[in-house]
């Protein structure tokens, strides 16, 4: 049945509608401005529910407008409390099944276990794409080193701006018209640019086998940026990221930290972050392990919790330490990070 | 449904009944051989067809005889080609599910995906247990320290004595009188003392998680023996030698190598394993973010291919290179292991 078919690549076709039901502020509607933020010229419109206070600026589309609109994929944007689909969501939902719009969404409850939606998805042929469901067939990796550039974000921890600062600088080549491809690794990534690889969903043995399905050979002047996940320091999520960085090879790593974060989050014990020159040590340890000139282009770091002046003593005195461009990926940009990353070997 | 219900905990209870079918050499029969030597109080009997060449020197019973003999699992203890279940196995294994006799398995094709054999064991009310299928609910990791004293086999690569030297160390730690428990991360080491998870089947956020739950808290003279796998060095399972690692916090690391490898096995590359000095510190840097005081006390070494005097040399060079403890688990044994472990601090 086309409804519940299993992809063998996750891939979302835009033009895009963008979900909200009835999100209650801008912090639970996240990955929706995300996705007009980065792409807007993947997003044609938004609808939601009549009390809904989230205005992402979009055009408000109903049923036929989206049909006027060309509109793909129904993308839900918006992270409901508890992870589920609130049943009040379903109307409009089922409509656009309904009407042939492909579905996508991240959520607790797979769309594909919600009988309503398959019910309606199947007479519209239309798909649903649960993003957090990682192709199948992926194979164990084997390590063959592929042509074309790699870089990948890695972090001190979790929710550092690793997927930012993968974004920002993808931006940059993009601007320098120079070839690269966004990689996404988790799901918000994914409804961004359209298509990835959820790899903290993967099987554990087959982590560095998608990691190199997601990247695979390219022109020796490409540029694969890859957004990291998780952190080799991390006691919940180090695996993940081990078998991202081996599976993806990189030439270059970008370390992202966020300044106020002292010790790692969400733990049972008391797991202090080292020096940052430690971090990037154990980290290119492990990847020239595969990639054996894998160098450090720079630090991204997240200093909103700062004035102008304390974060520029911050970053310069960082740099100083490091020998190594330091960046707000907000504040100061990825221009530096580039430049270093580009510079002839 | 009882036959298909999802454990939550992988658990086989004794006495087994090995079945090895027609499994034409004992290369094939591997995991029984393995059972039967390391479990001998644990196995009652065996059951084959009529021309399987393989002999565990186990009793011969029939359904009547496992009756008998109180027989509570029938372990499916050997690979058929391409690990699926063959046809003529089917006869037998569902007359003794459906006497109500446990069928325990680790082959490619599911016990729960084969109809005939859901309805036997629905019939006897037995259960059908795939050792490859982790249970469900296993929770992210979160770093808490755990009380009592843990011990894992780290390696150079796949296949290089991370499960045997477990189990030696583990027969004497149990010989002086040492609480211990060995903990099974693969199928085969599940199977061979009841219980475990199959590490590398769980999906990546939880590697860490499952690797928690796997070694509890327990009394501070008792030494957990956790059953290591892949290696941090492999380009295709390092996730899972990582998450593993820092989930068992491990309050010291045995390496095993294999003499013979020179680099790590089927991959595209070429990928040399380093001097096993860097191995060590490698594994300790990553192992000491959780657990400060890991040490490393002592490398298994496979030698087989190496006569008496080649061995003492090869092991008496490369314990004076690293100061530690060089032995081969089977020609030599791991007593000296055991008592570097032991030591006080």
């Amino acid at each position: 049945m086309e409804a519940v078919m299993r992809l063998t690549k996750i891939s979302l076709e835009a033009p895009y509608l963008l979900y909200l039901g009835d999100c209650p502020d801008m912090l639970h509607a996240k990955t929706a401005a995300g996705i007009a933020h980065w792409r807007p010229d993947r997003c044609a419109g938004q609808m939601r529910l009549p009390d809904c206070p989230v205005d992402l600026k979009l055009p408000e589309l109903t049923v036929q407008g989206a049909r006027d609109a060309g509109i793909k994929t129904v993308v839900v944007g918006v992270a409901p409390m508890g992870g589920r689909m609130p049943g009040q969501w379903l109307e409009q939902l089922t409509a656009l099944a309904a009407a042939g719009f492909d579905i996508a969404a991240g959520l607790h409850t797979k769309l594909v276990d919600i009988p309503e939606l398959v019910a309606a998805a199947s007479k519209g042929k239309a798909k649903l794409i649960d993003v957090r469901v990682p192709p199948a067939d992926l194979p164990v990796g084997d390590g063959r080193l592929r042509s074309g550039k790699r870089v990948l974000t890695v972090g001190t921890d979790c929710a550092v701006g690793k997927k930012y600062s993968a974004l920002a600088l993808h931006r940059e080549l993009e601007s320098r018209n120079i070839k690269s491809t966004f990689r996404a690794t988790g799901q918000t990534g994914i409804m961004i640019v359209g298509e990835g690889i959820p790899i903290d969903s993967v099987v554990a043995d087959f982590i560095s086998g998608a990691a190199e399905v997601l990247s695979p050979d390219n022109d020796d002047d490409h540029w694969d940026v890859i957004e990291g996940q998780g952190s080799l320091l991390s006691p919940s999520y180090s695996g993940v990221s081990l078998g991202l960085l081996h599976g993806s090879q990189p030439d270059a790593i970008i370390l992202c930290h966020d300044a106020e974060r002292t010790e790692i989050d969400e733990t049972g014990g008391d797991y202090p972050i080292p020096e940052l020159g430690q971090v990037i040590d154990d980290a290119l340890r492990m990847a020239r392990r595969i990639r054996a000139q894998c160098f450090c282009a720079g630090v991204s770091v997240n200093t909103s919790s700062m004035g102008d002046i304390d974060r520029e003593n911050y970053l310069s005195q960082l740099q100083s330490e490091l020998g190594l461009p330091c960046v707000d990926p907000i504040a100061t940009g990825m221009t530096p990070i580039t430049d270093f990353l580009l510079q002839p070997a």
